[in-house]
Formats: structure tokens, C-alpha cells, sequence
């Protein structure tokens, strides 16, 4: 271990990133924006929201956005392959054998809408299963604790478990970028909902932060597979619970 | 790898800390109660108990408190953001971002009717699946060996696999706090079971030291899996077996 | 890193500890019984077969048996924690504040009549859902490929894949040892199925390395599970295939 | 860690060693074959493919084959317990207590027809599930955004996600070698896949690199498993959607 030569003198690249860090509650130890995209692909790649090489995440830090590359294994996505691109798309630097996700587009656009600080794609089983077996232009959930751990958009404010939590569903398209009016459409009919589902993919789903984008995400996709099991066994979670009788 | 200088005082703080160690039967190397509670927290995060921010667990040694933080991501719980309180519910330590787990008075009231030593509150989908596919205020299982793996509350000592464990579920409310009262309710219905089921909620699970709670959650959360295969599978855990015949 | 010191003599019991070892057929760095065992534990329970500190496995060198602790987290039993017992079953060396899995009298038996160098009891929810759908004395499995995963008791060889597999079903008892007339009768029905299920309970399998009762143990459990799913998809393995017809 | 010494000259072996590395888009450290199929073998090994000793992975490079042995804990193949072969089966290398995977012969098939650079040969039970579920000569998938992720074959060029993927489904014979007919008709009725299902056994599945075939791999997967739930849902991944209404 060699000690930093007295007089070395940083470039303000090396500087700008050494500040450009995320804030998490609870931890001390801090992670960049790449280093938190790779820490993420692998822990979503575990949780089985990206396998093949589908998924992404994408983060923004003022007019800089972070996005992970197309077309690879996600659980393998390191810092240095993660894209740094203008607020409009263009590349700062990136990997260059390697293309910034196709999902940019419509990460770009939420960002728009709603400024989130990251976006997560996600292409959980959970969640294709709830918009097949739910077909409409909405997932409507009530009656479950895990509601709580979906915040309010327009004021981070909490839910109460036994309100309606209405999940905007549009339609797959060929590709990501052809999507993008009807997420616009869904976002402004439901402003206060941080996720949308796109029948028979996937969903998106962000926070103001990666950790709130990510205890958001699996509050979503929990949420999906309870929907999906109660199904399964012959109910419907868009109906009010009847006849449950517990101690009170 | 520094020496240890002779002649160092170590501060009665350090003394207690060192002295106030969990024991487990089969483990020389010992944690203390906020290193117990990491370890617990990423351990059930991984067992799927603690998706988004949910989910919480407490210790208590002696009069002394210590609960996870509320509304961060579990499996990144370290042992510096534990909190440690007075049996009164006040801080004595803990991180100045963070709040104890809103799950507090109902560790609190637990603690003062049962006494146990470690309390865990998970959100398991196998524990929501059981209380909206079985109804009523009891969850009544038989005839499954796992019962085995649920002690007696009164005595720690073992039951027949044969016999009817009855968990109380008490119906989901707005805050935790208000469960308090069919909590209590719940609780002095049936001594003898460590646990209390929320409807469309998860579990309170509770043993005399970590490692009996954290064997006996996984019981109840097996038992409770069992449960909605069978009821999923047209069969129901509350009817006795019929029609099975073995080798006997 | 010390040298040893010239001289050194190894006690007996050293050496025979060292010569005491597995063989496995692609691994050089070789586990001793004790290490193959903590090793197994914590492999099974991440397979979900050992809940909370249900399970249990056996080893037998010459007339040394090896036997995993009773009542404890089976992800964290160490090599020290296990049993070194005489054939008879007293004890030769474990620790003082546990005792030997209660299984012991079963794994007794199978020694006694198959003789396999490592048994395996399984908690798994697959296992115990197969005894749950398919009721009677045997599960009957058959044009399963995974089926050649298990081997011929008697000779070793290999089944066809289209050949019947019975696996007989024992009713479970308030003890274990209490299944060892039962157990007994099932072995001599079916000598050539290395395992026994257990209702509602569980699995004895086994085989003569450690490797070879881990693979067959993992075939057993495959098995089950498709057992499962073909029963709850309205389906059942115990009728031969109709109406399949794919290129041949 | 000792210097090399100045003046060493490396074998012709092991320089071509050095050179026959692996390419992968976004990884600098480069592994050889041999240390590709470890760590392929551990990773699907995880996902649930290779249970028992069940599955293989092959690799080609020029006229040399690489294949896994038989009958060993997939999780635990070591780059020293691969086996290297000439194009015509014969072995160059490998451990001499083993035998390589008997599907040789038709990873040979594959080589000969479609000439991919690495096979997977997985025992999912999504796969073997969904062969079960769907008894004809094809499984046929069409509406799912993950088709996507499966390559035509001829071209490498992407699928569109509402086109209907085809995907043979050969009848299981008694040995891996049995199958080469119909394996070879199914590729050639088919040509386009680069899968071949076969029932109540598994899935043949390949590309021109070692990630690309595990990407495809796992596209697959997650398609049996859809079409699965599917079923088990009262639907049919063969039929169009209908009534499916969201946002567009």
C-alpha cells in the first residue's frame, strides 16, 4: 500500500465524483451513483427482477443521469460499465463496446415528470403475472399492510393499508421508446402512484432515492405477488376482504 | 495489529457492553444484542421477512431495550443503527437520523406479558397468504411434526405433533400502536402460543433467547406454508387427515 | 505462520483424525466427517430443508457414527458441535450442553440394514406436501428423467427413467424413535429405494459417500416437487403419460 | 509469493492456454474455458438447473470441445474437472476418475448443426414443468416482452415480443444418446431457436458466447415459467390475449 505522493493534485473530474455521492439514512460508508447501479443489478438479479439481461436502473444527480448498459448479464454490471450521459441523452462516457440502456427514453421521461432521484426497471415474474391475470387499465390493491410502504408522489406522506392503491397498467409496445405516450398518459392520470406496469414485461418504479426506489420497488412487487396468489387460490384483491373475522 | 496498552481503563460502558452478550447453546463466538439484531436483519431479509423497509426486531436484557430503526432497508441494518432504550420506551442511544421501529409498544406489551427475550415481526407472504385464506380469529394447525418446533409459552416444553397449536390473528389496523388492545386481548386467550398472526399484515414471533425465537419463527412461518398449499390444493390444514394410510 | 517444532509426535487419536476422511470422487481438499456435516447443514438449510432446527444428517466411519446436534440452527452447527458416538450409540466426544439428534435410533436402523456411508433427514416442504397429495403407502413416480438420480440400493446401478420408482410412505409418530417398527417394515418392502418418507413430516435418504446421499437426497426432492405441482395442476404422477407427443 | 524467475520460458501448452480465453462484452478479467463452466456450473446450480448431479455445459473453441463431468455436485466442478476434447469425442484432458457428460453425442449434434460456441443443458423444473403442461410437439409463446431475449438463430437479430416463438419438444429416451434423431429433426424443423425442450427432462440451450447462451438460457426459463403459471391459472400462453385493456 503505497501512500498518495505529498502535492498530487485531483482533476476536477476526479473531484466532482469523489462529491457526487448518494445519501442513504444509514449508512456511513458511501457508494457513487455507478457503484450504487452495480450494487443494485446484483442485488435485483438475486431477487429474479433481471434475468437474461433484461432490466435496468438508471439514477440522476442534478442534470447528470446514470444508466446501466443494454444487452448484458446485470448481475455482472460493474461501476465502470455504467453510462453517464446529458440530461438530453448524449454520452459523457460509458463502456464503448457496450450501448446505455433502451429503457433511456422513458427514464428520461419520468425523470420529467416526476424528478425522481432512481428508476428501477424491473421484469419480476410477480409482476407480469399480476397484469395477465388482472387485465385492466389498473391494479387496484387495498387491505394490505405493504400499501404503507408505497409513498405518496406528490408528497413522500404515507398510506393508509386500507386505502385503494390504483397501479396504472399500459400496454406493451415494440420497443421501450414507442411506450412513451402511454406512460405519459398514465402518469398524469395517476400522479400520486411511483410505479407503472406494463402488461406482459415488466414494470417501472423510482424514489427520490435509490434506497427509496428500492424498499418502494419491493413494496410494489410484494404487493403483485399476493394479488397474483390470491388469485391463484380463488379470490380477487381488487374486491373488499368479507367474512375475515379476527380478534379486534 | 496493535497491543492492547497496559495499564488501560476500560469505561463501565465498555464493561457492560462487553458483559451484556447474547447466549446461544452452540456457539462459542459471541455477538452483542444490536450485533444479533444485523445479523437477524439480513438473515431474515434473505429468508423474504423483510421486503421493502418492513419488518422489525427487538432484544431486551434486563431493562434495556433494543429495536430496529424504522423505514430502511433491512438486509443494510449494522449494529450502529440499533437502538437502545429504557423498558419506557425512551432513547438512550441510536442513530440522531433514524426512529425506533413503530413496532415499539407492541414489543413493550409483549414483553410485559410474556418476557420473552427477542421478538421478530415479519412480513412473510406465506404468514399474509395463511390469515386471508383461514379467516377466522384462529389459525388451528394439527398433525404436522413441525408443531413440534413451537414451544409451550408456560413451561418451553415441547408439543405433540398431533395436537391443535391455535395462533390467535387479530385484525390489521392503522398504526401499530393501535393493535395494542386486541393484542393484549389475543395474547391472554391463548398463553401458551409465542406468536400472534396480523391479518393481511405478518407475525409476532417471540422466545426466550435469539436463536429460540428466530427457530421458532421459522416453524410457525413453515407451518403456516403448509397451510395455504393445502387450501390451495382444495385441502384444509383446520380438518383432521383422512384417508392417509402408510407403513405403521 | 509457525513451523511445527521438530519432534512433534501426534497423539493417536490425531492421526486417526486425519486418516478419517471422505472421499469424494472430484475434490482433493478433503473434508473430514465432522467438517462434511457443518458443511451439509448449512448447504440443506439454505435448500429450505431444514427449518428451523429441524433436520438432521449421520455419518458412518467403520463403527464411529457422526451425528449432528439436536435443537439447534442447523445453518450454524460447526464441525465441533457434532457427535462422535460408538455403534451402540453412547457417546464418544461432542459438546457438553447439547445432545445428539433424537433421529438417532432411525439412522441406527437404516445402518443396520442398508449400511450407507451418510444419511440425510429432510424437513422439506416439498417432501412433506408429496406425503400431503399422494396419501397411501408408496409414492409411486415414474417417466421422470430425475429418476435416474436415484440409484439401485441393492447393486448401485442405474434405474431407466421410465421405470416405476416406489418410495414408501411411513405414518409419523409422537417420537422418532417410535417410527423404527415401521421404518423397518418399509425397508424390507421396497430394499432397493434409498428413502423412506415420513407423513407430514419428512425424509430419510441416503447413500454410500456423502456426495452420492446429497445427489440421490436432491433427486428425492426434485421428485417431490413435481409430484406436487403436476397434483395441484390436476395431475398425477402415478398414471403413466397420455396424449404427449413431441418429436421422437 | 515468489518472483517468476528471469528467463522462464512458457510451454507451447500453456501459452495457448493463456490465449484461449473467453470474450465477454463487459469483462476485463477474462477466465478460461475450464473456468468458465465453474462458475457457469455454481450459478445455474443456484438457480435450481442443476439439481443431483443433473445438467451439463459445454464450450467450443476451434476443434476443441470442453465439456463437464458426469455425475458430480454441478455446484462444486472445479476448471481441473473439466474435460477437454478433440471435435470426434476423444479426450484430450481431464480427471481420470471421471467420465465426461454423457450428452456428448448431442452437444456433438448441436456443435455440427448450428455451430454455437457454448450448450447449456439444464434440469429446471419450469422447463420440465412446462413440458408436461403443454404435451405437444411445440411449445409455442407469443405476447411476453422476454422473447425478446431469445435470438434468432439464424441471423442473431432480436424477436419482436408478440411474434410466436416455437420452441421443439422432443420425447426423453432412455439415454442422452438415444435422442440424436429426433433431436436432429427437431433442430431442422426449427432452425431458428437455439432450444430444444425435452419432456419430463429438460432443455438443450445455446449461443455463440458463454454469455449470450446463459442469457438465452435464462429467457427460456423465465418463458416456461410464465407459460406455467399460466396454465396453473386457467390460462394458456398458446392463446392470443383477449380483453387485456390498459393504457395505450
Amino acid at each position: 500500500m503505497e501512500e498518495d505522493p505529498a502535492g498530487t493534485v485531483k482533476t476536477k473530474a476526479e473531484n466532482e465524483r469523489n462529491e457526487r455521492r448518494t445519501s442513504t439514512n444509514h449508512d456511513e460508508e458511501q457508494m457513487t451513483s455507478p457503484q450504487v447501479l452495480s450494487y443494485l443489478c446484483r442485488h435485483l438479479y438475486n431477487l429474479g427482477w433481471m434475468p437474461g439481461s433484461g432490466g435496468a436502473i438508471s439514477m440522476r444527480e442534478g442534470d447528470t443521469l446514470y444508466v446501466t448498459p443494454s444487452g448484458v448479464q446485470k448481475e455482472r454490471v460493474k461501476a465502470s460499465d455504467v453510462f453517464e450521459l446529458c440530461a438530453d441523452g448524449s454520452v459523457l462516457s460509458g463502456p464503448s463496446n457496450l450501448r446505455p440502456s433502451q429503457c433511456l427514453p422513458l427514464f428520461q421521461l419520468i425523470y420529467e415528470v416526476h424528478g425522481p432521484g432512481t428508476i428501477i426497471h424491473s421484469h419480476s415474474i410477480a409482476v407480469v403475472m399480476a397484469t395477465i391475470l388482472y387485465p385492466g387499465r389498473w391494479l387496484r390493491l387495498s387491505h394490505l399492510h405493504m400499501i404503507k410502504g408505497v409513498p405518496r408522489q406528490s408528497t413522500g406522506g404515507r398510506r393508509r393499508w386500507d386505502e385503494e392503491l390504483c397501479i396504472p397498467v399500459i400496454e406493451n409496445e415494440a420497443e421501450d421508446k414507442d411506450m412513451a405516450g402511454s406512460l405519459r398518459v398514465a402518469l398524469s392520470a395517476q400522479p400520486d402512484c411511483p410505479a407503472v406496469l406494463i402488461r406482459r414485461h415488466g414494470a417501472y418504479i423510482w424514489g427520490q432515492s435509490w434506497d427509496k426506489a428500492k424498499t418502494t420497488a419491493e413494496s410494489i412487487d410484494y404487493l403483485c405477488d399476493v394479488a397474483v396468489r390470491m388469485k391463484q387460490s380463488g379470490l380477487n384483491i381488487e374486491l373488499p376482504p368479507s367474512g375475515e373475522k379476527g380478534f379486534e
